[in-house]
């Protein structure tokens, strides 16, 4: 799938991540990798305008489902069933890239890296996610 | 910290996590022991009916914050350094039941696991959740 | 399959857990939970005394795998694929005790939790072990 | 420190790794990365000829120290807080390559990355890994 194909199908199956103004933006996708911003309103937002640390993990599990999809096609129908999150840095106002890596796609699951980072290209977060893909 | 406390503590700091209606009802806290419930409503929903993996995610951050401020109390900022989270299976409608017990807690560092269940009991996801905690 | 089942199985086909001496002991299995001794030698220990975090990783792995294992069968071949593990206090000399429940059971992914205790029965780490389900 | 200064530190602070031979060489370090080569004897072996699942928690831990200690300097006494790992393929026969970067070294944690890949350049597995650092 394109990066276009991709954007499209999460608008009409996810539309609950756009709910309250598109906050991502779904950048690339190429090989092994793709790329996704985020650009947060003010509910992404803790006491002090930093970024939440739930709404890190749901980039990261976002940006893992895009190159996963950017694989394996729209047909299948793949579940998260381990994310593991490490919190490095306070999140700056601004946006955010997310940039993850596809380590692993079996038959069965794919292991994803996910680094999250600041305008800066400071790294605020660093991610890997799990899916499991249905039998294709 | 009583339960009572703390939901005010959360109301006034965080109130963001109530911005679209109170899902989250914070019910127990007590030695070790911290019960937070969740009552979805569509924006946590994925196609299909089920609450959406992030929701999942942080509920479970959200729980391990109270069982901490229950034994640190309101003085400590206490920020979450890594979450790691299994999907176990789809969580039905209904409300769900995070229960979060504490494992350690140091000087710099609170461990902490959370169980998810739905209405049945049975275990929709399982998560550690590991806080920094400032000098006190 | 009963605990000496298991114990047989795994001194058969992983003679390599007892090359430096019998090291666990398989204690008990029932429904959804195993425990596991462990008995430190030379080889675990690390400056200070203080049993090695490797060695309890290694135990962590070894209980999941004694509650699959109950539950499954001699017949499959499970393979762990991810283990994630917090190391809470400082392990004591004397034996270890793993405790080890299932989570789930699924037809391709079993996902158990373990707690490592000491003497005291402070508990000392603990993991969650997701392994890899052949086709039954 | 330099590769030769850590090199010699862990030769005579955990002479248990060396044990029953010298399996891992200590390659280099380098400002953020760090690369530790693993060659398996027998006791490293699962049926089939395959490294096993404790080794490559060992080696990920191990290559992670390595690159702390490149950083900190020989003074501290740093511990695992957490691991978690993936296991993506199965291990062949050979050496194992561990790179490991540093994702953040803080005043309290450090926390690492690392891949380790076979002969062939294929990733077999992938750590991340936190350590605890005394107040230097």
């Amino acid at each position: 799938m394109t990066i276009e194909e991709i954007s499209d199908l999460l608008d009409r199956e996810f539309p609950q991540i756009h709910d309250r103004g598109r906050v991502y933006e779904f950048a690339s996708v190429e090989p092994g990798r793709a790329v996704v911003y985020f650009s947060a309103n003010e509910r992404h937002l803790r006491p002090g305008g930093t970024v939440s640390g739930p709404t890190l993990m749901e980039l990261a599990d976002l940006a893992a489902y895009v190159v996963i999809l950017g694989h394996i096609g729209p047909v299948a129908l793949a579940v998260t069933t381990n994310l593991n999150i490490n919190f490095l840095r306070k999140p700056e106002q601004g946006r955010l890239v997310a940039t993850c890596t596809l380590l692993k796609l079996g038959k069965r699951l794919a292991v994803t890296e996910c680094g999250i980072a600041g305008e800066s290209g400071e790294l605020l977060a660093h991610a890997t996610a799990t899916y499991s893909i249905p039998p294709r």
